[in-house]
């Protein structure tokens, strides 16, 4: 029989509460929230350590969902505890405790697989939405890897993960304190990195991309540093037309990535 | 000597929160509210009918700024008021009341203008974010205008255009009653329009984007209806990596006009 919990002073719950809101609790756990129907339907299992779900949701959910679910420790709560669990304003019913995944710097180029390296190295991106949506696009686009500053909003923060898509289980990253020094070591492994910047010189779209690439975005307020910007190897542009004086952090990550991905396949086509 | 108001219950204030709230008295009034410095500051001078502020946003203020905005009704309201009609928690304390732009057919399809046209037609995109991302972006990339399903989330509610970046005054759109018969008419000018669907056979970086061209982007979760989708004139694909079914509507779009921009700027290289 599944454990039930009605009270929101239950001091499991309470734990919960403070993993959706504590960046640093979660670090310390290495424990996060997965919200949702969707979202819980596509963490891959080995990352679920325990399920909660409403009355209502197990009702209406399908013989799949239930088999799915049933290997892991679950627990019955009230809509009120849900609620209060939740960060969203009308919880679907279902939430899983996931573990977080983390990398090794293979990974993070890619060994192993068919293409160079590919990654984005994020400095103070602050908005969940941005993060999560950066993370949803790069792995898409065929992206090896992220690299992040402290700076950046805690990956693991419920908004974050609901914007990634799943993207946070799959995608490789990780979280480094000194990004100048990553570029050294990324340029001892052949990878070129170019710093998006008004002074750049060459368009993204006239590099050449099929080789080992790093593309680096800065905070949504500031942009780039200037000591990152002149660590990296190359400061380019992406035009633009009309009064438009910059793209939303996400938006010039993806253009990017993107392109290395169109001139990856155009160079598998020749 | 400037109004001044104090009470959160004036009728002008009362109004002020209404057009905040309801796009149909914005659509009646053809007003609608733009807040913050940096908005205000890009918002043509044309577009503006009034001014508010309070005490400690004038005393803050440049000369350049005062100078600005002397030539307008300019209302002081306490912090409280401000509160009250601002859209985020923590209003900077400048408010502009803004007629809306209206565009002709000519100017969204770029008449007059060096480029072909390059539009974007959005069939009930809802997420205010996404939608205002879309101005920004395409802006950037040169689109000439945007169409959109009357089912699209208001463009005028103040979340779109905060993250429309003053792009909402620059960028030429019309909402439309029925999207498939203006693909017709841009067939009639000579303009190609593209669906991306998961049931499309060419990649977009594929197609020849020089000429006119008309990209349709689809509500968030549910894409295009398979109605319009059959009026356009091809299906493509956005081709995607590892296990990600989807962009952001906002990501796809701006993936898509770039491309059709790379494409240009490289035909006038060569």
């Amino acid at each position: 029989m599944p454990d039930r919990i009605t009270s929101v002073s239950n001091a499991r719950i309470r734990r919960l509460v403070e993993l959706r809101k504590k960046a640093r609790l979660r670090r310390e756990t290495r424990l996060f929230l997965i919200e949702g129907t969707r979202l819980c339907a596509d963490t891959p299992e080995s990352f679920i350590t325990e399920v909660y779900a409403t009355e209502d949701w197990l009702r209406g959910a399908s013989d799949a969902e239930r088999a799915r679910y049933s290997g892991f420790p679950l627990t019955i709560v009230s809509e009120e505890v849900m609620e209060k669990v939740s960060d969203t304003e009308q919880p679907q019913g279902i939430m899983c405790l996931a573990q977080m995944p983390s990398w090794t710097r293979e990974q993070i180029l890619g060994k192993g697989q068919e293409s160079e390296p590919l990654l984005l190295i994020l400095e103070d991106v602050r908005d969940p939405g941005n993060l999560g949506t950066i993370f949803r696009t790069a792995e898409a686009a065929g992206a090896t890897g992220i690299l992040m500053s402290r700076g950046t909003v805690d990956l693991f923060n419920p908004k974050v993960v609901r914007a990634t898509m799943s993207a946070i289980f799959r995608m490789p990253f990780m979280i480094c304190d000194d990004l100048c020094r990553e570029l050294e070591t990324l340029r001892g492994d052949g990878i070129r990195s170019y710093a998006a910047h008004l002074g750049g010189t060459r368009a993204y779209d006239e590099l050449p991309l099929t080789g080992g690439s790093a593309f680096l975005i800065g905070n949504e307020a500031n942009g780039l540093s200037e000591k990152l910007t002149a660590a990296a190897d190359e400061k380019i542009i992406i035009p633009m037309a009309g009064g438009a004086e910059s793209l939303n952090a996400a938006m010039a990550a993806g253009i990017l990535l993107f392109e290395a991905s169109r001139q990856r396949r155009a160079a598998v086509r020749k």
